[in-house]
């Protein structure tokens, strides 16, 4: 997956929503997930998947952290390069993780962490350099509202369905989500589509109108391809 | 447990969750589940899990009705008697169940069915005689916005965490969750709140004002304990 | 203001809502405080208030019911008549009041209880001949999720500020408060304007247009003055 | 259209979703327009559209029902059989029509109001014989919270567009639009999808599992057509 | 309207807010439209509207973007100095404008965009120099939840009512509307109420307590003649 | 109270919470009440209680401003150094105080401003030094949507209840209240918990796994008895 994940780097997230719909999609923008730093580079990476459900007092607590189906274990089973996408049913007043798991995801060399809820210790996670895509900071722990349940299953995020290897892109506009088997198809389709948008801001800046233009008429099509050839 | 299940059967989900709440648990009422018919006796069963993520246009077809992990497969995998307990994250706009699934689950001995999303085909369901705990009703199918992931897992439903085994109490007042551990308990106390509550409808009802009544002080806990000496 | 309350009772809250917009009023319709049983004649009285706050877990327990703050004493300092209109915040995840509170407040003949929350035990309330308005019914104490802060207090109820004293109207479309300085304005014309609206009706029946007769022209004026005169 | 009209009279809103999804069409169920009276036959007519903005205090005032552009001046233009949808942007704090209203639109031979906002006059509007699906009433008017702007103009109601002419369905699920190219081709394939599940209930009834029969295997699909010949 | 315009740019919009108050007017400020970069100069201009209703499958898509109803068309018909207020309900899941768009609108000399929704592809509007107001961003295009229906009509906003020429007001506080008729009555009162602040101010620093200050009391309003007379 | 206050400005809001999860108290973060500006010092302050209703179109008017029981005397009657905390009931249409009245609580020596509301004039509000956590900003007055009713009052915020006295600390995860009983303890146990994670960091900072860290093993303990012992 390499090639393609190095492709989907240069498509922008608005640009992958895009080429899904081509294919029915409309449900693939995780809502909440937004950058909590922004103007990082645009991150790609396979999802593994953490659930939470909520929480039930006698087994939310800080010593279910030492169980063996915690956010702990679920930590070191990441494997390198992964994006971690945390199912928090999109609960804000409890941040799912604080500084020190991030700094261990970060040490594990995990891509980002991703999840519709929000984290805590908000300081501590700028300065971990993990970049994490959420809907914000609270002070709770995660079992303040949330029970852990487990890893790499199906999960809801931001209104998405994620399944473990599905290809998560995330950029300033968010976090989208493509299926396993859209891959190649959104990475091959997007380049052509970054550079078409490219040449109709150009002819954007010198005063064309978008009637005519985006979408293209033959005119505006013509005057693409001619761009495209010249430019090699 | 179906002594301890007879038990609960006498008892209000009014009372149970003031049992839980002597054991530090809040979150035990699904919050969306209510009845779809009123004035039903209560019910009670072990929770048989259902769990739904977001639509993904791809997964979430009538096609996918006919695949290994679909609602009709989960529903030949429930034991009678069970009450099954579906997270369709409280969504309602996409009904779970129609009155052919509802149907086969009243075929199959299944106690009731509670959940925190919808049913669709109104009318039929009612005729099919399960008793159903939701938040309505609407006409599209699950695939129109859920996709299903399979059951017997834990889940999120209203606001709660059910465990396949826990114990469903369900009446007027909606539908709570007992923690597996607890049931017995709950059962219990409950007899014994129910009992107290019945002196204090009488005492109520003779026109005793309810400061030093209930909670009881001193002479109030003499009287009952006068009339429960008495009652035998 | 017992004879103004009995006008009141033959204006419907919809026309009092209207009267109040003369008046610049907008805010006057409890939002979610809608009748528990429909059907019920329209009832009128003096607001009495109780407030509660967000849970604290050391405050909110059935222990605290004994405290001299308390739902058990602000019952007992309810007059005869009084509407009690509680700020629930809107919660519907706790029941204020369950049974035996409202079988107290049926006893010292309160006309009704009005909350943006929700009562339990329904079935039991519904026996205890007290007319409620509220949003539903839940299983949990009030303590599962509020605390009991006062009574007879300024409050907010569904977006609207209700101050003790105030008029509260409450029937099948809801319920509305009317500022005390406003009761007798609203009383009278509300009475005028009801009048207007049967004539209305059987202006409507015989298949009259709505433009020109609601609100009317001069000839629908002059139409309704002389049915109005001749009905003395 | 009225024999078109006259086939999805028997076809379920149900029905109808599931044939729009075989077109890509997921947004059809207008979300909080439910029937204000269960168990009403179901009903079916094109779309006459209504729309509001919020109020604006200037403009949203009693005088305004007698400008040009009102609800008065809008029930006039509706011709009969059609089904009146009133996008009030889900607005439940403002009654969009009251039992005059309601009345004249029965006068005028309109098959159904249809409302993702509420009504007031509750019991006038139930007397009115005008079947009406809505979110639920109250007592303030439109202007209370609503500019009315105009008619038969494209409209959201429940998270649906609606364009005028399109069909309306309603019964106990809720209310549905068809777009008005494929009104023929869900009728005819609802038809037949309403005779397919007839005959997977009298399968159900005597015992068969799901699986394989709904959706059908080849040996389910070779019983139907021999029940289907049989039938003629 | 110019020289009304230029005196509105030295009125923050907290002043107009108060200034409508006066004509009995709360609906005013457009929730939801917060500047996309803060610290930019406050803009005024007369509204150009945009209307979306909810995405409908089969007309929502890239392919709408060439019709003569398309939000390309509409940016052709706005005039130089106009503020664009878009009514995409709220929708914060698909972005109403992106990159190009934003650039053509900033090419025609438009004053600002204002909407109740997101844009999207968030660096390349921050670079296209064209003040936004917004929601926030999403990467999905418009077409995934929302269909564009017309311009120049009324529109609701942020729970406005916008009329094509009301007066629009956008600063650090977010974004107003100013019914056209009174427009001149806000600049008036609101420059000399800006006037007032700024003496109050100056009170404030020099250790006036509040009460009796502001509002002022006689002897505040004769030391505010004072200093106003002396400052010419 | 000053020397737990000043511990307690060594303890992260994220640690508070945890400390207070010990006595079972899960409900003491205010959502919504966010820093203004990010990056300020931890405060630490008794809270000093605000409390508005919903508007009144009556009783909510700029005149209101001058009345005995206003924001402008509540602010009088703030001692230095506490934190005012207002019950905005989340209304973030409407922004409680502006410029002036925040310049003015700077000049009492409030040490912060926190609402589950928002304020307005940001620009000023954000010049006067006054440390502010809240929702956001809004234009209105509070009189546009609130009603200010009185001061030292318990009231809700942000989903929790505060009593007058209780403390509140805040920083860049938001606000929390401590219970005036559970100072002391929080102020303590805080401290050593600081203390333990800044030596967990340490560890993952030389690449140790957290399952037996974090929680601890013995073998952890033991090691962090050493780390502890040696820091003196």
């Amino acid at each position: 997956m390499t090639a393609v994940y190095d492709m989907l780097r240069r498509v922008t997230t608005a640009t992958v929503t895009t080429m899904l719909l081509k294919k029915g999609i409309r449900h693939c923008w995780l809502k909440g997930a937004m950058p909590l730093a922004t103007g990082a580079p645009r991150l790609v990476g396979p999802a593994f998947t953490l659930r939470f459900v909520p929480v039930r007092e006698d087994l939310a607590t800080p010593e279910s952290w030492g169980k063996p189906i915690s956010t702990r274990a679920a930590i070191e089973a990441m494997p390198a390069g992964c994006v971690a996408v945390a199912d928090a049913m999109g609960v804000t007043t409890a941040g799912i993780f604080g500084d020190i798991l991030v700094m261990r995801m970060a040490r594990r060399n995990v891509t980002a962490l991703v999840t519709d809820g929000v984290i805590r210790d908000k300081a501590g996670c700028m300065a971990a350099n993990l970049p994490i895509w959420c809907q914000g900071t609270a002070a709770p722990a995660s079992v303040n509202g949330l029970t852990f349940v487990g890893w790499n299953e199906p999960i809801a995020c931001g209104g998405c369905a994620i399944f473990p290897g599905d290809a998560i892109v995330a950029d300033d506009d968010g976090a989208v989500v493509i299926p396993q088997d859209l891959v190649e198809f959104v990475a091959a389709e997007g380049e052509e589509h970054e550079r078409y948008e490219s040449w109709v801001v150009s002819e954007v800046e010198r005063g064309v109108p978008l009637p005519g233009l985006y979408p293209p008429d033959d005119a505006a099509r013509a005057r693409y391809a001619a761009w495209k050839a010249k430019r090699g």
